[in-house]
């Protein structure tokens, strides 16, 4: 993986550190997001298998050195610094909160524990992949609750912020509770069940209707899902009970869904289909999805595309990655900022979650029982500890999680109060002290 | 390129056209835009680079293939389809507007015309990249156009939708308009000029702020900006002229743009500093940059990046991929939609662009002189053909093409009336037949 994906200034950063003989002092970086999204009460931390990959796999390659070199930015800086960065590995520590774990505005999905170079180069990669996967699974957290048990699909590839970015969608949403997705890719490398049967276009590619039902229900026997909407959906749906055949049930993509999937039901059930099942495509989100089944609209499953891939509605959260603490020469600094709309808290510390309520403090701290410390050593000078669980691993442990949250935090609007977050004394102590500090 | 990173069904209706005996029948397909989304008068066509890579490259490997051998949806495939895939190349025609063509809702910024499977396959793909970049590139030309000749410059990576996607945003936002980008690695792909010094981190790391920056302009020299608003902006910019050494300029993060900016400006000249540039950075979008500009706020450079990078304001377009035209046993069908919302024309078609309106006609109409046609080809049998400019001439491109579009359209806010795009009488008289057809 290369460490070119990453904002210019991390490098030309690490150039000065190196300069100045800064390089090898040891930062503490966290990782967290601000404020929760608008209608958002909680947030599901995922990507953390890509931000693994990432520190354990981040190599610079001559051609990018030499590309490095090129550039008017490094034109002062010393033949020593291109060679460190032919040898550049992530020798430090990450902890981090299991994938799956419901979060809170400043606490840290992870934290990293490197020499300075280490830490800082990395920054851009791991706000990235890990900002964008916790969106994406939260979305799919707030749909998979809309649907009261139906079953969710994640289709939203073709809309997402580039085709790679549609495979990581996928991955996320499948740990926020999708039962699957359309992406092939994302089906094969992470086990993702994976669920597709025919476009418009397979419909508009033969002379009938009939006719491509009747292939379709060749190719895909008692799996097959027909989409009735091409020409017109109460005919489609009798043309798909006509052929007498067990199918899985039928796609609606467009119209009233409400009024179509009851006359639908009504026809599958007449023509000796019961079983028969009713999925729903279209520009769905978690509120329309809501809406549906409050009607009693008889859905059976659920196809969200666009607004699971790219949470339309809230298509970033102010994912940040700040240095807590410093190590150097004259001793341990504690850093925070606090500036009035960006204050930060210093020190490394630990979330300590209790039945309804989490305690964040220092990492050296000690609590009761009954409590569980959420960020766990993961990677330790630069070696993977322990496994980390797949995405099946990880999306079970989500829904366990999710399940045991105050049932007010899964409403799809803001609760208040919100999640109780109390800092412990000595954390609040320190961060007196660096105030006074830094005043 | 790996074929699989698409949606399933597009693998099961090839599966099943070729089970059908219908893979080589010829198809074409049109990628397009349904409607503009909030606040645009015009879409800047990118990613065609992208989409052409992965039409000469996309393969499937052997593992790919026993993956989908192992699928459900595959069991009543035969051996055939399989052994298809291995040797599965894309043979087609590719025909596209250049990259930053300004383009309107409706008008394709590609055609595909294939043999039925290769135009199929490619649909999630090529809708990802190409409707990505298009969204990002649009979303730049914006930012530049409220920027009034100031520059800006990209810096969003940390917030995109992966890290892979904040390259192709960085690319995007370039040929947009934006002088440049943070991403390293866009830089080097693709010959963008590439931009940064330090962030918070690099203040906080040293005891104090003044040795900071004098670290830094050893480094940078003459091309240092300095981020002066980690503890206090003005003091901050006092300290940086204070050096008496020559630098670029400097950076504000957070405040008050307006106010801060005239403080400083004020506080660098009387320092002897009236060539330094001040930068701002921090959640900017269009409608800030045009505030700020209003205000005569003396900001020389503005850096964006959540805002641009996600689009974040209309986070998608409904950019779709609809089979135009059908050629069979049975003879050439041209197919439409005809639904309420979803309507599209049938047959391929050529986008004629007049001095302020463009017409949209069939392939083979001849128009007089004074107009473009603006699809040209691109692939044609499976061969690139001519030569497509790379990511700074696109991005000239751009300008000269959005700086001949009528000035109404370059607002910020809706124009109306829209853009003007006639239909040609052989294109409506197609349309009525194939609705005849149809009902």
């Amino acid at each position: 993986m290369t460490a070119l994906l990453t904002d210019l200034y991390q490098l030309t950063m690490a150039a000065g550190y190196w300069c100045a003989g800064k390089a090898a002092e040891t930062a503490t970086f966290e990782l967290f997001v601000r404020r929760l999204p608008h209608n958002r009460n909680f947030l599901l931390a995922a990507g953390l298998q890509q931000a693994v990959d990432y520190l354990l796999h981040v190599r610079f390659t001559s051609e990018e050195i030499d590309y490095l070199r090129g550039l008017p930015q490094f034109r002062n800086v010393d033949g020593g610094f291109f060679e460190a960065l032919r040898g550049f590995r992530f020798t430090g520590d990450l902890f981090a909160v299991p994938e799956g774990t419901p979060l809170f505005p400043g606490e840290p999905i992870l934290t990293v524990r490197a020499p300075l170079m280490e830490a800082q180069i990395p920054e851009t990669y791991l706000l990235s992949t890990v900002g964008f996967q916790t969106l994406i699974a939260t979305k799919a957290a707030r749909m998979v609750e809309a649907a009261g048990g139906r079953a969710v699909v994640e289709f939203g590839t073709r809309r997402a912020h580039s085709p790679e970015a549609g495979v990581y969608a996928a991955r996320a949403a499948y740990l926020g509770g999708c039962i699957g997705t359309s992406n092939t890719l994302a089906g094969m490398r992470y086990g993702i069940p994976v669920f597709g049967t025919a476009a418009h276009s397979w419909i508009q590619s033969f002379p009938t209707e009939l006719e491509a039902f009747e292939r379709l229900h060749q190719l895909l026997g008692s799996g097959t899902t027909y989409l009735i909407d091409t020409y017109d959906t109460l005919e489609g749906a009798r043309r798909a009970a006509s052929l007498g055949k067990p199918f899985w049930g039928v796609r609606l993509d467009s119209g009233n869904l409400v009024e179509l999937s009851r006359a639908v039901r009504v026809i599958l059930d007449e023509a000796g289909c019961p079983e028969a099942k009713i999925m729903a495509t279209g520009d769905l989100n978690e509120y329309k999805i809501l809406e549906l089944a409050a009607a009693g609209a008889p859905i059976d499953a659920f196809g969200v595309g666009t607004e699971l891939a790219t949470s339309s509605d809230a298509p970033s959260h102010g994912a940040v990655y700040k240095m807590v603490e410093h190590s150097s020469g004259l001793g341990r600094r504690y850093t925070a900022k606090f500036s009035q709309d960006k204050s930060t808290l210093p020190g490394a510390k630990q979330i300590f979650r209790y039945p309804g309520y989490d305690v964040l403090a220092r990492t050296h701290e000690c609590f009761m029982p009954g409590c569980e410390a959420l960020l766990r050593p993961v990677i330790i000078r630069g070696e993977l500890v322990g496994r980390q669980p797949d995405a099946t691993g990880a999306r079970s442990f989500a829904r366990e999680s999710i399940a045991r949250l105050p049932k007010k935090l899964r409403s799809l609007f803001e609760c208040d109060p919100p999640y109780r977050i109390d800092l412990s004394d000595e954390l609040l102590q320190l961060a007196e002290e660096v105030r006074g500090i830094e005043r």
